[in-house]
């Protein structure tokens, strides 16, 4: 394969870089097409919202002016004076001290998760100094826990489906021994068994409902807050947004404090890990919907240029022989336009172009035929062993989250890559 | 490579996975130490003021109620009412306005990019039903840009700085092409030519602070912050914590205001995605420190389970042979303890126990070492024609970003992997 990868890129060594930033300029467009539609609606919803409370507000200044004749200008002194107060996490209802040992422990992991909700910041210019070095490294090693996370939760959703795909088949009495035995040439086979990504984020998904859910009705019962607000806020703090309107554990006293506490900790923890796992997981399809959109718009532009007569409709959906054998099924829509394009694109231009333009629903149905195809696969490799099986999926050092791509192209990080 | 690496795990195949569980836990158990360390500094630093902005706040309160004789239950009730406002994002000083639609897309801004300052928060509960919809798409599209950036980032810096050496070598007069036709053959020094990660956290460092800096003295000059405050505001902004303390561009009138408000997006999206890629570099030198503790307790257990005498102490810094030439030179240090230790761990186990425990001093003179041997290693494959690096630096198909580890192990992710 790397021979094949070498010879095409000799051809057209450009052509990957291309499709990167391709891929890339594609994504960024996108991006803000999705922020202005997000505007608009937003805007839709909660401008209204927004004209009622100032208006709201306008009234209750009023009407206390008037009762207690104050000077507005002494009392808008106060509101600032308070606001100021607010910033260092005073309120008018006695909230839990700030900076004592375990507010402060609080404030922290809000900071190297990148949670930041805000109800506590540091005033003093030490603090603020201290903050960015702090940060600097923190943060850094929480996203190398997070994705040491995600690497530990991938590798362990990947025994539990070839767990389960073994047991079905030694339920269904097919032969494991003898055809572990015959398959035990094709390594590719084996090379090849992965976990679908779709399984993984639909489990992941699954996960984090379950959490989200949880813990909602945690906060809902001790925080009085709704149930849309306590999922709002869980949605929130889980994804390191961390807006700070809604902040769990705030208050002086709670019932069994020290258990809420601690279940807080745990549950933002958890929420945190499944949701950055979710949204790499959602990424990666993100990614394979922006190589089909750019491989459709490429072949579109080939066929505008060099117009040809259109053949079998089949073709279209069909898998490329021994290349693509144990990747998705649309692979000629979809992995196509990854970065050895370039070597393929010297092979297969002719094939290619033959083709006809896949639709949306071209797409879906080659995607549920390549799913069958995967199933065919997942169980004739399924039951490998597991010895071989564990050389593979941690064979590769070099993947390791956010690192994946460093490891591969950075020195000091790739041992025998 | 392959071959030992599965010849390796075929011996004890559950080593590199205990190897990754435990250098998990370890970071786990770093990252709680560093959290409480942390949590009792600003502790000392910031509970001074808090005690202080308490005590000014009681004495301004107090004040107001004795100078017009306001009822304090009805000054309560009136400062819960602001806090309230507060939250629809009203101050005494009046400000941009929220949910416009300019607001509106700062906003989904800090939602997509995790930044969540706080200063506009939806209210209404079909507006935060969408939300997390709308961030969990939004998200997952912007960690992939963010990775997606960070190859980008990466290509380019590898770019220059092979381009830089190669005409540092030019100049020096060196006969490349002479020498590029020698060292053809040599395919594994080639393929073992990446740019380094130190020069790459250097670089990204630099621009961080170059970023910083310039985006300060903006927001120092138009929002009238002091420095310091302005250079927190970056940090807190570019890592994506977003307290929301401060917040620029919050007012409602500025001097020539749409080229502020333009500036401000820019400087933010620069900064973030820079600082992401600072973090995930970081994250890979912490991560080869795990492995060199690791690496280094284990020796530890292993000396005290077998006593045997000490042997030449030079043995401890000295490369191993072939396997380990083309990283870095604190091989026996660092990288034995990346996951295809358990392969090596056979081989190299006498060699090992026969050396010394390595201190950190010796950790950083055999890091100088193998940076000298780097040197001669780049310059010897520096001049490779580029057309064969392209085909490696754009061959791992597998490694973006965050992605990296699930294009390794999942399906429809990898193409010929």
């Amino acid at each position: 394969m790397a021979k094949r990868r070498a010879a095409g890129s000799c051809c057209c060594p450009r052509a990957p870089m291309k499709e990167d930033n391709a891929r890339f300029c594609l994504l960024a467009g996108l991006i803000l097409l999705y922020l202005l539609c997000g505007a608009a609606i937003f805007s839709a919803l909660e401008h209204p919202f927004e004209l009622r409370a100032r208006l709201l507000w306008k009234q209750q200044l009023d009407n206390f002016t008037r009762r207690y004749r104050v000077n507005l200008g002494a009392l808008h002194t106060l509101l600032r004076q308070y606001e100021e107060a607010n910033g260092a996490g005073i309120r008018v209802d006695a909230l839990r001290p700030r900076w004592d040992f375990s507010g402060a422990f609080y404030f922290v992991g809000t900071v190297v998760s990148t949670i930041g909700f805000g109800m506590t910041t540091p005033a003093t210019i030490a603090g603020k100094i201290f903050l960015i070095f702090y940060g600097l490294i923190g943060c850094a090693a929480t996203i190398l826990f997070f994705n040491l996370f995600l690497e530990r939760i991938i590798t362990m959703l990947a025994y539990i489906m070839r767990w389960c795909h073994e047991r079905r088949l030694r339920c269904a009495g097919v032969g494991v021994v003898s055809s572990r035995e015959e398959s035990s040439g094709e390594e590719d086979s084996l090379e090849g068994w992965k976990p679908s990504v779709y399984y993984v984020m639909l489990i992941l998904g699954i996960a984090s409902v379950v959490i989200a859910c949880s813990a909602s009705t945690l906060y809902s019962s001790m925080e009085n807050w709704s149930y849309v607000d306590s999922l709002y806020f869980c949605f929130v703090a889980f994804s390191t947004i961390g807006f700070g309107d809604l902040v769990s554990s705030q208050r002086q006293q709670y019932e069994s404090q020290e258990a809420y506490r601690f279940g807080n900790c745990l549950f933002i923890l958890m929420g945190v890990c499944c949701i950055y796992s979710l949204f790499n997981v959602i990424s990666i399809v993100i990614k394979q919907t922006l190589n089909w959109i750019l491989g459709k718009l490429r072949r579109q532009l080939r066929q505008l240029a060099h117009f040809r007569p259109k053949r079998i409709k089949r073709n279209a959906v069909q898998p490329i022989s021994s290349h693509h054998r144990y990747t998705d099924g649309s692979v000629e829509t979809v992995c196509d336009s990854e970065t050895d394009a370039g070597a393929l694109a010297e092979v297969q231009v002719g094939r290619r172009l033959s083709g006809e333009m896949i639709s949306v629903n071209e797409f879906m149905v080659s995607n549920k035929v390549s799913l069958a195809l995967l199933q065919k696969q997942l169980s004739e490799t399924a039951h490998q062993g597991p010895r071989q099986s564990y050389s593979h999926q941690n064979g590769f050092s070099g993947g390791v989250g956010a690192l994946g791509i460093m490891n591969n192209r950075l020195q000091e990080t790739s041992v025998d890559r």
